[in-house]
């Protein structure tokens, strides 16, 4: 085994795509889905906005744009490939995600750029640049704010973190923990009664830029699996990095998908953290009806294939790039291009 | 007056910069500055963050990283420009200001890149890409969600709007009306509290990514006035578009801006929006208060230079390229590559 990794290694050293200079035509971004509602009996309030500046008084009542999504866009010159990259995060993160690690080194935007896609990297509705609405009255419950201990062990960096002191990590782990502090600012409050907008405005977006390739984290795996449901002719391929969802194969139509390749991802120390054991269920059960129904599903357990030591966040592991080789090359096998 | 608006516009139309591809090296984000807040004392909550995925019980107390800002960078191959360009959004609003227009035409961003600038368009703490933390606990207000009548009327796109019904635009307004309620998708919730955290994250990014030029719009105005005087040495030139604050020259000491170029530039119609009448005074004093001590202050007043109908949303007016031309030839002859 040993030896099969060492090559393996030295094979995605060789191959991985050379971080040369791209051309590019258009830097853009544009909000989709989303409609409006109406707040009425608010109390008037008057706000001081800049120091200096007179109180303005504010009527918090009146018509407001919500439940949209934000997608940002590089488009090149000359992309290799024919079909654009959507890069969809994972529950109580951004599109920052695939951005330039918490290391600053380049992440997976810069990866699929490289490599010659046009590339998507979007908000989903309630964070980051898609906004949010106020609640009750618009987002039906309060958001949560996620904890660094939480993010720590439920991301698999390392088996405990305590308040204020010290931090275990996983021996072997590629997460480079001296930056988890910095990772811990991507963080963003989330809601869990947004999923319905949510998927529509995914839906929307895959009307609007496909037929793409989509690649899924986390929380994003049950909005890409979803959308690749109810749009199998707009998806080309799907590929879910620890996908935390999926549809249920006895409420959801799997034959729908077999013309669209699936890949699922999952890295390292599943088996240490409780709660993984449960999440793997849902999306294996998936792949496997897709596969029954005679889809392709293919599923990537990193370990097993020479990668040790990936978390949850494995795009911004160390390795980031190795992963991002096995999933291009993946790609690259479907025939796409017809 | 309409001969000269005629042989401008036709100026203007001449030496835009071409938008042609342009080579890039990377496309980049990062957060800076905020630090780490610590809650105790607050109830475990179970929640199903994807269907069908097992409760997770999650505790709100613990560690979290608040009060950072989100920045994005495009750093091409070859800049024409030394100093790269940083572009401050206004209240309410995120980096997206600067972005692809609402009505799909290219902003400012690409503007300056096809001008040959590295361009960095950033999150002001509290919003976008930035996140926001909660309250009271953390920051010390709820936060306000800006009405559209509000944004219509402020922004001087129509002196009139009636909620479900009429919208009433300025004659001649540059704004693209019919794209109004897509800017609307825009608007993010702010707070009054956060001008003390929001300016030390503006001043930290400062310190990392200049000396520079900064290009601020309405509110961001308070914060690169003053970011330009706490490190005169870094802002090579500060551009304020319509700021709506400025520091007290009684209490700043504005003979330190004595080499800092300003520019200050103001729309259409402010004499139809009474706020206006108070919002330009500040900022007026304060460029008079830098001239006065012998500092380089310039002032724009569009509809005096044949630039009829900008709205406080000049960089997504019709117009908008012309505008930025304006600003392009302005920060040329400042002598900044010396």
């Amino acid at each position: 085994m040993r030896t099969i990794a060492i090559a393996l290694a030295a094979t995605l050293a060789a191959a991985t795509p050379v971080k040369a200079d791209y051309l590019v035509k258009e830097v853009g971004s544009f909000h989709i889905g989303g409609h409006t509602e109406t707040l009425n009996g608010l109390p008037s309030k008057e706000i001081v906005f800049s120091p200096g500046a007179p109180p303005i008084k504010v009527d918090p009542n009146g018509e407001f744009e919500v439940e949209q999504m934000y997608v940002q866009f590089v488009k090149q010159a000359a992309p290799k490939s024919k079909w654009p990259l959507l890069l969809w995060h994972g529950g109580g993160l951004s599109g920052v995600t695939w951005e330039t690690k918490p290391d600053g080194k380049p992440g997976w935007q810069q990866f699929f750029l490289n490599a010659g896609n046009d590339v998507y990297v979007s908000d989903a509705v309630e964070r980051g640049r898609a906004s949010w609405a106020r609640y009750p009255e618009i987002f039906k419950s309060e958001p949560f704010f996620r904890p660094k201990k939480e993010a720590w062990e439920l991301f698999r960096i390392g088996p405990s973190y305590e308040v204020g002191g010290k931090r275990e990590a996983f021996e072997g782990g590629q997460f480079p923990i001296e930056t988890f502090d910095q990772f811990a600012k991507q963080s963003i409050p989330r809601w869990a009664t947004n999923d319905a907008a949510t998927q529509k405005a995914y839906d929307a977006l895959v009307q609007k830029v496909c037929p793409c390739i989509v690649i899924v984290h986390s929380q994003g795996g049950n909005f890409g699996f979803t959308a690749a449901l109810n749009a199998p002719d707009k998806i080309k391929a799907l590929i879910a990095i620890e996908p935390s969802g999926a549809p249920d194969p006895a409420k959801a139509d799997a034959p729908k998908l077999k013309g669209v390749p699936h890949l699922i991802v999952w890295g390292d120390f599943l088996d240490k953290v409780p709660v993984w054991s449960k999440l793997v269920v849902n999306p294996t059960r998936w792949g496997q009806a897709i596969a029954a129904a005679g889809g392709k599903v293919d599923t990537f357990e990193l370990p097993k294939m020479g990668l040790k030591g990936n978390t949850h966040m494995m795009m911004m592991d160390r390795n980031s790039d190795d992963v991002a080789k096995l999933v291009n090359d993946w790609i690259g096998k479907q025939g796409l291009e017809n």
